[in-house]
């Protein structure tokens, strides 16, 4: 195979993924204590885990990796190209937010949010890897993740589905609360400190920023995300 | 002096500490670039900063540290007590979040929603760091942090101070957005998996949950917290 696996480590990962049936498995790494605990999970998913001592996973990911004696190996999962997403509910865009951390608690919110889709651009955003995999707690298995060479095209595209585009930024006058909320809708999120690119901002239809009064003024980017989608769709 | 100072590093949480008239100032590094580009904070301060070359901040705190050529020793912030707080608004109480990255997003997010003050027990609860401060991105300066040995006694005394506690917790009935809003208002937090411990439970005077209708029903801790004084302070 000329694609790298994904290596997936973590309880939630790990179990939400072998639940996944379009996943397909090469190998299970599993302390004794790991493999009880999912025992139904794996055996639902045809594999037989490789019992090892959680420091050979330490050894392996990092002593600081917090992989709960878990490491699966699984082919990437195929991604959706952006005409094959649904053309509905709210899709969350990115605009080169490189942190996986923050990417994978934003495709976890999205998942809590019943989001339909996360686009990012293919270059300057996280691959899948374990840190966003781990942060996602399983939620990649659930969130089409596209990946898109050109942003404001993109963009362009999701405005002939129907999709209304809404760019989150702090100096806008118009509050999140306010704004037109009637799906399909498209919200842009920018990395902190660059915020979003000026073509990015020429594709917006439209404005809008969180309603924060306190002496700091923006949120971490994945705390921003789910303020927004609680926002937008209640 | 018997207490560890303060490691602050990164521009916002320097910045921010700088311009903190209650700050006590030891030392600051900085690159050339960094003390050029803070040049009125630093001369505002007193300080005169110590020209150093980015990788030996690289070697002291680590390769993988954003420290954006600044490291700053301050006196540790003195915190109020519980009852040194004011009697209004929103406070947040944490249960046990051990995560410094989490519990400085959660300031952040606190600062933006101009919260009263996050209360955290003084064990299982991360100290003043470098990586709190980081995350908190200069809302350490702002938001009091206040340490107690017992979070039910805590949420007790708030009651007194006429406080109406509400736990957060995925399998309440009530949303967020149903519940009662008049502060002086209190909302409780537990560790991601643990949740909220007994006795905090029977200490609260409600329990709502954040309205998640996708495949994973669950968001990170700060994210959780940065909805939940959303749909409080609407």
């Amino acid at each position: 195979m000329s694609e790298q696996p994904d290596l997936i480590y973590g309880v939630h990962p790990v179990m939400e993924a072998l639940k996944n049936p379009k996943r397909k498995f090469y190998s299970l790494k599993a302390s004794k204590n790991a493999a009880d605990r999912l025992a139904g999970e794996i055996a639902a998913a045809g594999l037989t885990p490789e019992i090892v001592h959680p420091r050979d996973l330490d050894r392996q990911l990092g002593s600081d990796t917090v992989h709960q004696g878990l490491l699966l190996a699984a082919k990437a999962l195929a991604q959706p190209r952006l005409d094959q997403i649904e053309k509905s509910g709210v899709v969350v865009l990115l605009d080169q937010v490189t942190d996986p951390h923050n990417v994978g608690a934003i495709l976890r919110t999205c998942a809590a949010f019943n989001v339909t889709a996360l686009v990012a651009t293919a270059r300057h955003s996280p691959e899948g890897s374990g840190v966003l995999f781990k942060s996602a707690s399983g939620a990649y298995e659930h969130v089409p993740y596209v990946k898109v060479t050109n942003l404001a095209r993109a963009m362009n595209e999701l405005k002939e589905y129907g999709f209304h585009i809404l760019g989150l930024d702090s100096e806008a006058t118009a509050l999140i609360g306010e704004a037109a909320r009637t799906p399909p809708l498209a919200i842009v999120l920018g990395a902190e400190g660059k915020g979003l690119r000026q073509l990015t901002r020429d594709t917006c239809d439209e404005f809008v920023r969180l309603d924060l009064d306190g002496p700091i003024k923006s949120l971490n980017v994945s705390n921003a995300c789910a303020v927004a989608l609680y926002a937008l769709t209640r």
